[in-house]
């Protein structure tokens, strides 16, 4: 079966990028919309930079700041209503995977006029072009064709996919970082080297992910043991601007891994976890993959060798030590709560891309493990 | 300053890839255009290939494969000129980097209604879309924006940038491969390295580009060894189809590098080498890396200890044994044809590249250097 690789989106990245690409701005039209959360932009000053820049360059723009964590349906409809009614020609979206994930959907809604009946329908003709400044350091958005929605009605999360919705740029500044909180910091880190490391193990990975998974996985293990004294120091200052440009580099890396290889167990796993038991999504999935690992090196030891190799270490034990130690006390789960959630992870779309597929008893086997649960 | 990286081509690999996504031509049009060389496509079965997957979807067919090696402007307006007469819709190139090139200057000469005195002019709109078929593993012009066109009234090449000529998709299959030379599979292999290993010297380099041109390297220099053995046997069956797999899969790693870095003093170098000594691209460069990483060691030793390390090895003299070992005899060069060469190739732009500037003087002990001149 052929392999391939697409990622269309131009990145842009180095300190003070946005600024310094003011001119780009202008090749997506005269209206813009900005597309961010209610404080973080504005507290980290991406807000204010891009303000800056449009105004520099003459483009009109309206600000649409409502963007909650998990955005729903009803929240896309808003910003993209907002949007349609002043013929914005395209949006800039900023902050972390949220916002990211709205304004693709709302780009989306725009360009090809989408009702709530149709915006899952998968029928999908164009997207408004899309500036991602990502403010966070796990999701990769910045550089996929996911959206990830929650649909209020069903109380369920839905992705969309589609490359209309692949940003036409990424702008990469990590000093929008610098007030992440430390396990924040720690917590999406670790969310990207799960889409790294999964990125590896799917059957989708080719020659291309890999050189971009081995980097990503490497930059950040090494910054392992410096996460361990800062979450020690719980100052977050500690973090340097130099080391979370590694962060936000290799989670862009790991972002365009996933967008060939999408995602494994883990995440169908670490989703679970997430909604039923409010664990942050990098802290379940980075729990979970040491004994994911395991599991897959009985069947494809080369395969889990080539991980290891990337994170320059021999054996999963000393993962999923490193994992323990970085997270600390693990959430007590229950018997019925594995059984529950591994029946609902199974059935979860990630689940073909593992070279050696799960079986329910399986992944019930890699929460208990992984949580300590006998 | 900012750096950026964007490779929009969507890259499909793997063992009969063409006919595997025969539906996906029908993307692109119902007319079609292959741009080819004389022989090479149909001794190597990729034309075949090709026709038959266009018959099977119904898309009319026109063939130009009169591209000759270095092609000119002439052919390639003579190509434009049959497939704009036909109006065809998209351009589907086979074979080295003559065919795909010209095949890139043609889409464009199309798209945006080029005359020959405003080929080189910059002022371009569009281009018709455009299929690579890669059937030499060295350019890497399946994942750039480049077409270098052999001026015949300037008696000069002239490189043509835009982003417009990046293929939509390029489709990998190392079968295509099976009836190279040794020799040419040894050259134009060493292309690709040069091209990983100056993208990862070049200004230009970022994490992206690195990670990609790390894999590239690694990927030729653990080739190395064989390849002694098979110039030794002079049996190109003994590359099988696994390794020109990871030939093809290098190089293609290493285009997507230097569209993002360009080349260094070692192409502005080789060129001459090629032009007037007609020495072998690929060969020309290998052999001229070496006493390039050297110089540049002095003053980035941070850097080159990067691309060693990327090599496997500790020190540029090694690499420098390698090749002499891999190329044989070298071709004489007079202290004449030195100050030649080296005034002439100050001047090209790819010298800017270089993090430390070469002068005249210093590109002529390279050379020297390079060629055992004293």
């Amino acid at each position: 079966m052929s392999k391939s690789y697409f990622m269309p989106t131009r990145v842009i990245m180095g300190n003070n990028c946005v600024v310094e690409n003011s001119k780009m701005f202008s090749t997506y039209g005269k209206n813009a919309m900005i597309v961010t959360g209610k404080s973080s932009a504005k507290i980290n000053g991406a807000e204010a930079d891009v303000v800056e820049v449009l105004k520099a360059v003459g483009i009109n723009y309206l600000i649409y700041d409502q963007v909650m964590s998990n955005p729903t349906v009803s929240c896309v409809f808003e910003g993209a209503d907002y949007g349609r009614d002043n013929a914005v020609d395209f949006i800039i979206a900023i902050g972390g995977g949220s916002p990211l994930d709205a304004a693709k959907a709302m780009a989306l809604i725009i360009g090809s006029n989408l009702s709530e009946d149709n915006l899952f329908s998968g029928n999908y003709t164009e997207a408004l072009p899309l500036i991602a400044i990502p403010t966070t350091a796990g999701t990769g958005s910045e550089v996929t064709q996911y959206s990830i929605i929650t649909n209020d009605v069903l109380e369920t999360k839905i992705g969309i996919k589609t490359h209309l919705i692949f940003p036409k740029v990424a702008l990469l500044d990590a000093k929008y970082m610098m007030s992440l909180s430390v396990v924040n910091t720690v917590n999406t880190t670790i969310d990207a080297l799960s889409h790294a490391v999964e990125g590896m193990i799917s059957i989708k990975a080719s020659g291309i992910s890999d050189s971009l998974a081995t980097r990503s996985i490497r930059m950040i293990m090494g910054c392992v043991p410096t996460m361990m004294e800062v979450l020690e120091e719980e100052d977050s200052t500690l973090f340097t601007l130099e080391m979370r440009e590694k962060f936000l580099y290799a989670s862009t890396l790991a972002g365009m891994v996933i967008a060939q290889t999408g995602t494994t167990a883990v995440h169908a796993m670490g989703y679970a976890l997430t909604y039923n038991k409010q664990i942050d999504h990098g802290r379940a999935n980075g729990l979970l993959i040491g004994e994911f690992l395991r599991f897959t090196e009985k069947g494809e030891p080369k395969l889990v060798a080539r991980v290891l190799e990337a994170m320059d270490i021999r054996r999963v034990d000393v993962y999923i030590d490193m994992m323990r130690k970085l997270f600390g006390e693990l959430e007590p789960i229950s018997n019925e709560e594995i059984r529950t959630f591994s029946a609902k992870a199974i059935l979860a779309g990630n689940i073909s891309n593992c070279p050696v597929i799960p079986t329910v008893a399986d992944l019930e086997a890699i929460f208990m493990a992984s949580f300590g649960v006998k």
